[in-house]
């Protein structure tokens, strides 16, 4: 039970969640409180129409599993209860730099002011009333800034970070789990606590007992998954596509990345941009058809895997896109405009979880009889793994319905038919 | 299988939902797709982080169930292919009238205009872009709208408005398992299908098979609950009540209720209303209370049942409110605006599920040996239901957290102590 | 986190039950591994094929809860940290003395021996190498035997009885859930945790805080339905009466109530006892019938509640069954034996479960603002409860399916139609 | 809605299970009915409490699943009425020849008399009094026989076997997910009815569009990761051993294999052979262990991929084991009785899951825009399915706990150090 318990959360994915008196202060604050207004999955809900949860239940279930960690007596023991309790703060905040339908309005920031949602998250916790709140509950804003980022870098301490920020921290173990129950789809119910169980510190790093291999390696695969049938459907990501559209429309007249305070950034969520988008000249057409389902349909699509890793290198140059959009165009004979070139990894239209498909180790070890921890590479023990570590990165190429079939023809004489013993999957 | 099948639907609640081809140019029509920026729930998000499910996965619930009565042989039978899928888009369009925050807007419907949001669903209906798409599907525009708020009065055929509106129909089987999925309140699992299996027309009428009888009073319980737990909650209630005011203190400028064609309503919606809400002089004070969880606080509350339906038929006289509200600011030396009695069967404050508690009756009936099916009337059958379908009706009074104490004070004073003895629940 | 911590369990229900070293000795132990092969519902999977759980892994799951029931802290505060484990382990083994087909079997023992499964529980605990396990732990075999009953009776502390044995035991709690997740039954889904969140002590009883009433009346509900649905099924109890039967026909051969060791008793579990069953002479036609679901069939039932409790009482007496069974044989004209009479709360064939449908009182409190804990009585506050406590009895004849015509009308006869009226159901 | 529907079945799994009259009987029979006795995992419930779940609601389950594959258009349109309805009958009787514990006993049939389960069950549909009850119901039980093993062969028909037996037959589609919802690992919920909506005839056979890409991969790795978790659990695979071992022990005293009527096969099952074994001489000791979980203990373990085929075969050689048992008993200084060499596909200790690991392809294909489908190698298309189509193998040395140390060296020595560098896990 926690100390200075002040009551508890309801949340259907994790069940009660309990919190202190200084976290209900915290909780309350306008930032978090804002947190109700940001879909995790916008553009998801045109494909799952349950997918309508947002980044403030995802950031208590994100508390919660900071706070099972804590709890863990391979981590317990190397902590305070005051820095415990710092994590969990850490894990709640972690998302509040995020800003109308998350990711892609990250990419307007990334574009436009070169920052990320977590550079937001610093700049806002260490200069908004949340400042005061968490200094006035004793503990220290800028600390706890740095912590919800995972970039605290306390020497010899680096797990702290890595709780909320590594290969298996609970923001993902969250979020595998969360995004499965609200979609519908069913790839990622994991053993999420088999992980948090077995977490240990190897040397300074967060690590976890090979005993959780199974729980492990279904985690990496719901995360393939879901990538595949969540974060990057066709047509989830054809939304965000015409989203991105829309912002970069109206931008210049809404001001949207010109913010110079915390209130003016904070003022953006996805009601009030959503509205906002709706009512302007530039990006109201965009906005109509979305909300009538019309949406830009995928005419190409080419899956490269890490063998493929130069070519995927060429396309995440902005460079070889504009010219790739320019002969598809050109062939095709549609206006420059209608051809939309979609790679995930690349800041045109960034993706947070193309992350997930960088080469990644999730450090493990094993035990000998006589209990001494031995470090692996998941990689050397898992051959699913070592599959797995790889990229995977989707080429795309979106236009209006009306010319899907003129586009597609150009993207295949420009780009190659796939041929039909392409692998489409991992 | 259904003829015509286009594709299929992932609900997280009813699994997949195979639709027709005219299913999905409905579906995909500007009135349904705008059902995915109307909350199911406004207001309970504060007391379940996770209720953010929408009216358009509703909707697609509910025709899904709709289309598993019409497979049902006992209804089958009496119907033809045709009326079956009617009554599946009937089911997919009931809501469409809803308006912001859903029953917190028919509030100000009922009390400028006189119209409930099922007059809206009709009227939109027969005056939109639906009206079209209906009619080119082959359908009557005007027949679905009547039929989708359970008026459409066939001769003999009274079953048809039932499976869309009665005591236990499809709106209700959907909203009562769905509102539970996603807020983690576990009142709610009950045997749906059980009750879809049973279903068959006596005489006109839809009636229960007596074999679903623990299903049937696990549905009832599971109202009472929810109603409790949720769609009365404390909280959930005061978040409405402030959406309530927000909407009140901004309508003459905004015109929310001024509108004249289903253009000009249908542009209202959760994020355009909010947005604007917290823009506008008069309600920014309130929705910025609402951004920072500083709720009304309820100072006085005493629960009524059947016997009490003289004295709740007082406070669902205006008058009697108001006279009420001046006498308890009056001893509690408050301003007249910051108390406020909250009453659900009143106009005042309208709410939906408070017909939940109006004498109800669910038509059954048993089968003789020989296959007769015998009418029952489930109260005489049913001793939890005898006791159950009386009224119940919470009388509250809510103020501001600083003047709570007062304001009880005054209405213990005025409205009585509560006796320890009361009952406090159904 | 336990001290001692061992290992874990994976529940289906609970999810992961953490044990101790100690937990694990006693787990291992014949008695606990025993309970493997018995059945939590025999007679159920004749309804419910997935019902086959065994009293194993409830036995594991009321520990988990009795440990959860003692990390409360408003319970923890009054115990020490060993008699938090004592009251696990009571739990633990709340039912080593149950018998095949378990309460099946219980019949046999109250009506030979005078003895019920907690006597059972309590003679093996003490005199079984058990005793000697337990002993070594560092506990009392003793005060465990009597703990696990709810007979310890410690002065001042009646709340560690009512742990394992009241009307919200943990025993119930258990069972409740993980009856309804192996059935599919749907009744079962209550918030457990929020009513072991909320116990409290009052002056040394257990009592509910009002703040989880919805959870009480719908664990209460829940317990009624599937009294119905489950336990006093039709055709589950169909099974039970032929188990019965079984054992009587061959326990005079067999020795089944004969026991003078522990070892002697605990060599009966389903699996030994069914071999022998179908091998004896004297009950293999009964079985057979059994293993082609060749059940009794009901020829009548008739359900009393509470202003019944006279006639309820004529039929718990051996003597009034006894010239009822013989005035239908009589009509109808058939044999005697096959003439069964079933009343759930009589000895002729006990009904654990019956004991819901005695008058209870769970003890519930509310608070005051200051903090002071008022008792009150449960059908003061919930008209639910109010309607619930009283008795439901349910009277059956069952006989062969060949004469279930005639038996019926020989039981209308002489106990009379069953008005239409009637009230069938809570 | 089925033709002749007679009512239906309550599974926790699918819900509800409606069935005809004719299924009725079939079910009612003495053979479905004994599958009540008969644990889907024996030995798992030694990990897995909860894991009791047995082939009678698997075989329902089938049944339903079929009835599902069949109801699928791109199916239906292929077969007759009556061919629809004996493939669901065909899933009903699949298992029926399986005798106690399942695969453990299954390696005493193999042994012993060369016969599988299939085997089994085909002689019993042909020759018991299934076959009148099949005959009388229209159908012809040879027929059905041979279907429900997947060995009808019906000219141009390959998909109506391959229904029941394939690489995504209902068979492995139903217990993946049972037995995830049985035991409680979570690695088996996955979208069977995606992949089922999705199956479709190609030429003659069965192929699944690759619209169920990831559904398929998900089965894929389900069924590794619970072969891993569930299946060959060390503990689990230790109590299937020592079953093994008592079946072997008692065989030529009981007669196991000495059956010639299906009356004798059918007498055993898991409650009358558990029976016997714990009365007899031999294998008395045995069971007393597993009574008190006294569990053999793995004292070297190894795992072998693809690449090692050639060292898999040869252990796969009777000889060679014996071979290598005579080296680790002599090393170790242990009776040669003491050392158990276990790999899951050799004879000695058969393990049906194995088939798992064969190099297996599941047909699929890809639809041109046009609608023509194109067969496809799913290892072309799937990096996933390319890697684990290879063998995996598991090769262990168990012994008592008291040798565990002395086994596991001589083990080492002889077999080699497994290199910490070595993959442990696909």
């Amino acid at each position: 039970m926690l100390k200075d318990y002040w009551g508890e959360i309801k949340d259907p994915v994790h069940g009660y969640v309990y919190i202190t008196a200084c976290e209900k202060e915290i909780i309350d604050s306008f930032l978090v409180q804002r947190l109700r207004r940001l879909r995790q999955l916008a553009g998801a809900e045109y494909v799952y129409p349950g997918a309508n949860h947002t980044r403030f239940e995802h950031s208590v279930g994100v508390m919660y599993l900071a706070g099972r960690v804590v709890e863990n007596p391979n981590i317990s023991q190397h902590i305070s209860q005051d820095t415990a309790e710092k994590i969990r703060i850490a894990g709640l905040l972690h998302d509040v730099g995020h800003g109308p339908f998350s990711h892609v309005f990250e990419h307007l920031l990334v574009k436009e002011l070169g920052k990320t949602h977590e550079d937001i998250t610093v700049w806002l916790i260490q200069n908004s009333e949340l400042k005061d709140i968490i200094n006035e509950q004793g503990c220290n804003a800028e600390e706890i800034s740095r912590l919800a980022v995972g970039r605290l870098q306390q020497p010899k301490k680096s797990f702290l970070d890595q709780i909320i920020s590594s290969s298996v921290d609970v923001d993902k173990l969250d979020f595998v789990v969360r995004d499965t129950y609200h979609t519908g789809a069913e790839y990622g119910y994991i053993d999420i606590f088999r992980v948090i169980q077995t977490l240990d510190i190897l040397d300074e790093d967060l690590a976890v007992y090979l005993g959780a291999l199974s729980a492990l390696e279904s985690f990496i695969i719901a995360r393939i998954e879901s990538f595949k049938s969540i974060y990057f459907h066709r047509v989830g990501r054809a939304a965000q596509i015409m989203l991105t559209i829309a912002l970069e429309q109206a931008n210049q007249e809404l001001g949207l990345t010109s913010f110079t305070t915390p209130d003016e950034y904070l003022a953006l969520d996805d009601y009030t941009v959503w509205a906002s988008l709706r009512e302007n000249e530039k990006s109201k057409e965009t906005i109509k058809k979305l909300e009538r389902r019309q949406m830009l349909k995928c005419a190409y699509e080419r899956t490269f895997y890490e063998k493929d890793s130069m070519v995927s290198n060429i396309f995440s140059r902005e460079k070889h896109r504009k010219q790739l959009k320019i002969d598809i165009a050109e062939e095709a004979d549609v206006e420059l405009e209608k051809v939309i070139i979609d790679v995930p990894t690349v800041p045109s239209v960034p993706y947070h979880h193309s992350a997930l498909m960088e080469p990644m180790e999730i450090p493990v070890f094993y035990k000998t009889q006589k209990g001494t921890r031995i470090p692996q590479r998941l990689s050397d023990i898992s051959k699913l793994f070592d599959v797995l570590k790889g990229f995977i990165n989707i080429l795309r190429v979106y236009t209006e319905a009306r010319y899907r079939q003129k586009v597609g023809q150009a993207s295949s004489k420009i780009l190659g038919e796939i041929p039909s013993s392409a692998k489409i999957s991992y």
